[in-house]
């Protein structure tokens, strides 16, 4: 290859196909593509990246991604408490725990959550060899003292998630702590003729009187 | 946003949004992704992008890309020759015209041309505000001394690559070099039944005896 591709641009290939959902051909054109951009607009790309990777930690509180203060050297500062997690008008009794940290930006789109969050940063899934150590629950377990009044269980409405639900509600539920699930049922302004069985039978099961 | 998506994570989705292909959901999947991956392993992906884009530079003859050598200072050096313009097993009396660098790489894999290229970067496209000051025509035709008897027209058959092909035969001509233009015909291996009619007519007018 290196006798027709210039090398450093084959690695630069290479390095974009190490990105998830990236095969080597789009990674190609990626390379390529960087070529034809100004070397000021290349510079920017990647230390947009870089910054990313240098600058943003985990919430100690949450787990869920928050970015150093531009004041702070990151040598001085290993943990950091996200925006959310300090702020007062929060209710912190209230945790809400989540599989990822787009579940969080999710719920704060939506705007009806007051509570604060806990990011697993994944789902049990004995299939994949993903066990309770490999994601957030310690941290979870150890936000539980006796101020937070209940823990809602958040994961998507899949296998995984349900399995994470039910097992973390377990553990909760053993220290004595509220813990609940979100509601299946009809998504609001869907036709009735689209919902699935599954879906349309927990709509039943739940029905609330009007 | 900038309240749950940390600044740098999103200005790093911003700049993967950039990339031709990749929408801000898939930008933004990159970007944690990033934050995912040892802080090594970050400083290689930007430096090799960086390093592409910075040392490597289009070949004064055939206008392919091609990499400074390693041991040349880019500043000292903004014109270079690429490996296959200097090698003297190549016959540099027959050029041909590709689309792309892309397309060197697939004639070098087959390995059937022993002459050298010429990159246009592009092809004509009116429609698209192409015209032949946009594409590395002028470079082509400073390469035609009387050292070339011909000039292969390896456009892909698509209605924009015959019009380039067509364009720049005629240009060729007048100056008395030997133009020709890649066969038409059916591709080997392929079963009669799945060509298309134009292929089908184009191998029947190009028959050969045998």
């Amino acid at each position: 290859m290196a006798e027709y591709i210039p090398v450093p641009l084959f690695k630069a290939a290479e390095q974009f196909a190490k990105l998830p959902g990236i095969g080597m051909k789009t990674a190609h054109r990626l390379a390529y593509h960087v070529l034809s951009l100004p070397e000021e607009t290349v510079e920017e790309f990647t230390s947009a990246i870089f910054t990313a990777r240098k600058t943003v930690r985990f919430c100690e509180k949450c787990q869920n991604f928050t970015a150093l203060q531009e004041d702070e050297s990151p040598a001085e500062q290993e943990t950091v408490i996200c925006p959310l997690c300090i702020d007062e008008k929060r209710n912190f009794k209230i945790i809400c725990v989540v599989e990822s940290p787009r579940d969080v930006s999710v719920f704060e789109r939506g705007g009806g959550f007051n509570g604060v969050y806990h990011v697993l940063h994944g789902l049990l899934s004995p299939m994949n060899g993903i066990s309770p150590e490999d994601i957030r629950i310690r941290e979870l377990m150890e936000r539980l003292s006796g101020e937070v009044d209940e823990v809602i269980m958040a994961t998507n409405p899949t296998v995984e998630g349900e399995a994470t639900a039910t097992y973390i509600g377990r553990l909760v539920k053993t220290i004595g702590v509220k813990t609940t699930r979100l509601a299946y049922g009809l998504p609001v302004g869907a036709a009735l003729e689209f919902a699935d069985d599954v879906t349309l039978t927990r709509a039943l099961e739940n029905r609330n009187e009007i």
